[in-house]
C-alpha cells in the first residue's frame, strides 16, 4: 500500500489516503519520495480548474525520489538511484513528437495527476521514460521544483534559440519567475524583472536581474520601448499586453509560461509591423531536463525553497493559496 | 511636374493631380512608372483607415518603373534600368534593423504613401535603397504585385525557416493567398488552401494546393487536427482561430499577413500545451525581395493579374472594393 495525501472532492483538504498501486508495470518504476515541491498546478488539480480531475486526487509533480522497485523491462535505472519526476509520468514513445525528442508535446503524454496518483505520498510510480537521473552535485532538498518550474522556464531558451547577446525580460517574480531570472542571467543575457511587488525588487537583483521595472506602471513599461528580444510571462493574470509588445524589439517574442485563460485582447495588426511573435509552453522533455540539470549545476541555479513537512501539507497549501510563499514550498518527511 | 491620381479627401475618388517633386535628393531616384498594382492597402490609405493619411494622397506601392533620373550619390542603379518599388520608399540605413538586413523592420522606414507620393502617376521617386533591380526574365506587366503581396507571403518562409518537408496551410485565397499557394508549393511543402469560395477551389489546386478545406466549415477544419507546421492567414476578417490552432502540429505557427484589427480571442493557455506560436509580418526587406525575384523566376511564380488603364483607375478601385478581382489588378498607361 502507498500512503498518500488526497483531496476527496474539488477544493477539499488533503487527507491521509492509502491505495494499492497493483502489480508494477514492465516499464514502470517505483520511487520512495524524498521531496515534493508544491506548484500552483497542484492547486488547480485539487480545485478541478481544468475539468479533468478525478477524486480521490493525490497531487504532487515536482518529485525527488529514490528508485525502490524496477519493472522487468526497465533498463536505464537502478535500485537506489536518485531521480526526478515532473508533470508527465509517461509518454507514448511512438509518435513523431516522442521520436523527435519532444516528449512533452506528445498528445498522449500522461500527467502524473491524471490516471495515476502524484507524489504527495511515501511512494510514487512512473514510467521509466519520464524519470531523469539527478547528478550527485545537485542539492536534493531544493531539486523538486526543477522538474516543473525549472524546466518550464529553461525550455524556452532552448526552443527559441535565445542568444547570450539577447535582452530578456521576466514578468512576475514568483515560483517560475525567480528561476527564470537565474536562467536568463546564467544564459548570458541582459535581464530585466517586471514586478509590482516592492519587496521583490531587491530580491530580483540578487536572483540575476540587471534592471527592474514596475509591471503595473505604464510609464516605466513605456520607458523600455523596443528593448527586449524575449519577454517571458510567468503570471496568470492579464496585463496590458499591447503595452508590453511595445517593449519588444522587431522580431521579438512574448512567451507565456503562466497558465492564464484570460483572452489576450491583441489583434493581428499588433504583431505585423514589427514581426512579433506570441507563444506559450509548459514543462519540457526529458532531454531538456537533462540539459537543465547540467546547466543548473554548472551555474549554481537553485529554486529558493521553504521546507515543510508532509504532515503540515494543508498549512503549506493555504500559504500558497494566500500568495505567501517565497518562492517555492517543498515537502519532506519527518 | 509629375502627373498623378490623388484622393483629395478620405474615401474620395482619385482625380488628376499634378505636383512638383522639387530637386532630386542625392540618394533619390526618379522612375517612369510602367505598371502599378492595386493593393487593399491603397484603399486603406485612401480611406484613412490607419489615421495617418495626408491629402491629396497619391496611392500606389506595387510599382514597376524605368530609372529616368539619378541623384548625385546613387551608385547602384543606372538610367534605363527596370526596378521594383514596394511599400517602403526609404529606410534610415543606420539602425540595428537596417544594419542587420531587416530594413522593413526599421522604425523609421518610410512608406511611399506617407510623406511622399505613390506610384499611381507617370513618375515616382524613392530612395535608392528601396529599389530592387528586376531580372530580365521576369514578366514586367505582372511584376508590380510582387513588391508588396509577393514579398509579404514569401517573407515568412525565410523568416521562420520553413522546410520543404513542412505542411503549410493558406487561409484566404485572394491577392496575397494566391501567391502564398504558389510559394508554398514551390518551396516543396504540402499545401492546403482554406477558402470559403466554391469557385476558388479548382483555382486553388491550379495555383499549387494539394488539398482544400472550407474555411467556414468547422467539421472540415477539425478533420485537419494536428496537421500543419504553418498556417498563413491572408484574410482581414476574424475566424474561429481557436479551431484553427487545433489544426497545428505541436510547435506550429499561425502567422498573420492579413491586416486585421479584430481581437484574436485567444488565451495563453491556448498556446501552452502544444507550444504554439502566433505571429504577424508585412512586406519584407530589399534583400528578401532579391531572393524572392530569384525564387519566383526559377519556379515561374507569377501574380495572376487583370490589366487595366490608369484612366480607368476609379473603376478598378470600385472592383477591388467589391471583391471582384481575380487576383490582382495592375494599372498600365495607354
Amino acid at each position: 500500500m502507498i500512503k498518500a495525501y488526497a483531496a476527496s472532492l474539488p477544493g477539499g483538504p488533503l487527507e491521509a489516503f492509502e491505495y494499492d498501486p497493483g502489480v508494477l508495470g514492465i516499464t514502470e518504476v517505483e520511487l520512495d519520495v524524498l521531496y515534493a515541491g508544491i506548484c500552483h498546478t497542484d492547486l488547480g488539480m485539487i480545485d478541478n480548474d481544468w475539468g479533468f480531475s478525478q477524486y480521490p486526487l493525490v497531487p504532487g509533480h515536482e518529485i525527488v525520489g529514490r528508485v525502490s522497485q524496477l519493472g522487468a523491462g526497465v533498463k536505464s535505472l537502478q535500485i537506489g538511484q536518485i531521480v526526478g519526476l515532473g508533470f508527465h509520468a509517461g509518454y507514448c514513445l511512438a509518435c513523431d513528437e516522442c521520436n523527435s525528442g519532444d516528449h512533452n508535446l506528445c498528445a498522449a503524454a500522461r500527467p502524473i495527476m491524471a490516471g495515476r496518483h502524484g507524489g504527495f505520498a511515501d511512494k510514487v510510480r512512473a514510467e521509466e521514460a519520464s524519470l531523469v537521473a539527478i547528478p550527485d552535485s545537485i542539492d536534493l532538498s531544493s531539486a523538486g521544483p526543477m522538474f516543473c518550474a525549472g524546466v518550464t522556464v529553461f525550455n524556452p531558451f532552448l526552443q527559441f534559440n535565445i542568444k547570450p547577446s539577447d535582452k530578456v525580460a521576466i514578468v512576475g517574480i514568483g515560483g517560475l519567475g525567480h528561476l527564470a531570472l537565474q536562467v536568463a542571467n546564467a544564459w548570458g543575457c541582459e535581464v530585466t524583472a517586471f514586478t509590482s511587488s516592492g519587496k521583490k525588487i531587491e530580491e530580483a537583483y540578487s536572483l540575476g536581474a540587471h534592471h527592474t521595472l514596475n509591471s503595473k506602471d505604464p510609464d516605466q513599461i513605456a520607458s523600455a520601448a523596443g528593448k527586449f528580444d524575449l519577454i517571458i510571462s510567468a503570471v496568470d493574470v492579464s496585463l496590458d499586453w499591447r503595452l508590453y509588445l511595445q517593449t519588444l524589439k522587431p522580431r521579438g517574442r512574448l512567451h507565456f509560461v503562466g497558465a492564464s485563460a484570460i483572452p489576450l485582447d491583441l489583434t493581428p495588426l499588433d504583431l505585423m509591423s514589427a514581426q512579433l511573435s506570441l507563444s506559450g509552453s509548459m514543462v519540457g522533455s526529458p532531454s531538456t531536463m537533462v540539459k537543465m540539470l547540467d546547466f543548473f549545476q554548472r551555474h549554481d541555479i537553485k529554486p529558493v525553497v521553504e521546507m515543510c513537512y508532509f504532515d503540515e501539507i494543508n498549512d503549506a497549501i493555504a500559504k500558497l493559496r494566500n500568495e505567501k510563499v517565497y518562492y517555492r514550498l517543498v515537502l519532506q518527511h519527518r
